[in-house]
């Protein structure tokens, strides 16, 4: 059963519908997700957090005292495109990074009323090619995000591909949005539980993204991506998330090409609810899980000090 | 009039009030200013934030890019020493940082069901001398707080003086708490207006600090402090908190002394409305007022463009 203090997620979601009329700016967007979803998760403690401009690109680097200083989790934010922002996930990136024991670089990109795709892949690329500027190695990084974070993720799992570049060592995925042709059944499996992807709404933000582009375009819908070659990837989703086929499907094309993968299903929670970190157990649960199996992946030690040690301060 | 961003404070009170039976510990108060009161403050952008152990006391560096590196506001946050810490206060520390154009050292303290007094004013004590052995130079410092905080910062001015040490170059106090004996006439006059700080409330807070101890001591009450040879002071009050008469008892006991002192009474505005700053037009007047009158005291040119930037991001 989900944990009371998992409620917070639910009501966040409610909360955006209930308040969807307010939202006649980007700015009171902003606001609210400021206000609502970042104060989701508990401040982590213990970490530093310096803004850097990563090659035109907006970041923050996430760096949890001790960490090891070679080791990166390069992660891109969720919020649909349409908000969300290096400072709303703050503090989950701080919670990921302080349970690997290593430094993150949490981008930002422009929001789809900025800009439309590909400006946003643009974005990442920009910022991982600045990261590798500073010297850090492929295997010692793991790359991952949240929601539309997957898209990004991929798209640069895919430039690098074909690019014929080195590919980092890792991949982490939280509620990953990868088929913007809503093809997945749990949009009308989980209509009644999740309070804010109906599939009419994400339609809209698939629109709001790509315009009319092609929704079958790898590089927006990971799911329609060749995975050949692509590094291990861990996938985590909510059970009654609209979006958890999505990661379903991923998860057995992914095995299919090859892939290394693990999906874990969170019972009774919604999208990105890893967000509670620091509050709830599942949040806190989930992000345990995640460290343990990529630190053998970045040559960290097994999970020991750094992973008993991400409770929020 | 008040705006209309700037009732997010007067919901935040109310709230306490509403929810305070749900407040059974520490941390459930703790999660509850994370949620409510850090979530009223708009990110202010472009700072960064390092935490340091400050000779014993967590302490956090906020730096905002471009910032005069030797100039330091010592900051001592709000809370009635039953709740409050480095990170509630993060961003309305970095909003004062990058409106003067100076580093801050916001630094925690024991809370009162941790410690009694004085063990705030020990750890505060701490705190500026890890300070000054770091080689900032008391010309260049600004002591700074809200709320309880405005105890620990009088509280070190005292101790300074008592040992014959240099003071700092200014003094900025948000929504002081000056009186443990609770003589202000506001706590009649604004019982109607202010919705969380009744007299009966603050004196179970009081109790709560320094039990059954005198609430005359100095170290406790500023207002019956010797004043004389103490740094300029701005204080600042909003003007329908309970505890506004204690800014203006306060004042005219420091210009008595001798001190120049300014204190702007902000119509319509609660206890430490400045939590506000990024979101509420007079929230961000405020701390505009507070850099500018501040950036001389310094030694730093007057205010131009870190004051004009001071919007959130």
């Amino acid at each position: 059963m989900a944990s009371i203090e998992s409620e917070a997620n639910r009501n966040h979601y409610a909360a955006i519908v209930a308040n969807a009329g307010k939202f006649t700016s980007p700015r009171a967007m902003n606001d609210f997700n400021d206000t609502s979803w970042t104060a989701l998760t508990g401040e982590p403690g213990g970490v530093d957090y310096i803004e850097v401009d990563a090659g035109g690109v907006p970041a923050l680097w996430i760096v949890p005292k001790d960490a090891d200083e070679r080791r990166v989790l390069f992660y891109a934010h969720g919020g649909g495109f349409l908000g969300g922002s290096i400072y709303t996930h703050r503090k989950l990136v701080g919670h990921l990074a302080k349970a690997v024991g290593c430094r993150a670089l949490s981008y930002d990109y422009p929001l789809a009323h900025q800009a439309k795709h590909p400006a946003q892949l643009e974005a990442a690329m920009a910022a991982w090619n600045w990261l590798i500027d500073q010297g850090f190695d492929t295997k010692h990084i793991a790359i991952a995000g949240d929601s539309c974070g997957a898209v990004l993720t991929y798209g640069v799992l895919q430039r690098l591909r074909a690019q014929k570049r080195p590919l980092p060592a890792a991949t982490l995925i939280i509620s990953g949005w990868f088929d913007m042709a809503l093809t997945g059944a749990s949009y009308e499996t989980n209509r009644e539980k999740d309070p804010a992807f109906a599939r009419e709404s994400v339609d809209w933000l698939v629109t709001n993204f790509i315009g009319e582009r092609d929704r079958l375009d790898p590089e927006v819908s990971a799911l329609y991506a060749d995975l050949s070659g692509f590094p291990p990837v861990f996938l985590q989703a909510g059970a009654d998330e609209t979006l958890v086929d999505e990661s379903r499907m991923f998860a057995e094309r992914a095995g299919q090409a090859g892939v290394e993968t693990r999906l874990d299903v969170f019972d009774g929670m919604l999208h990105s609810f890893q967000m509670m970190a620091g509050r709830a157990p599942e949040a806190d649960d989930a992000v345990r899980r995640f460290a343990a199996w990529v630190r053998p992946k970045l040559g960290l030690p097994d999970a020991g000090d750094h992973v008993a040690d991400n409770k929020a301060a």
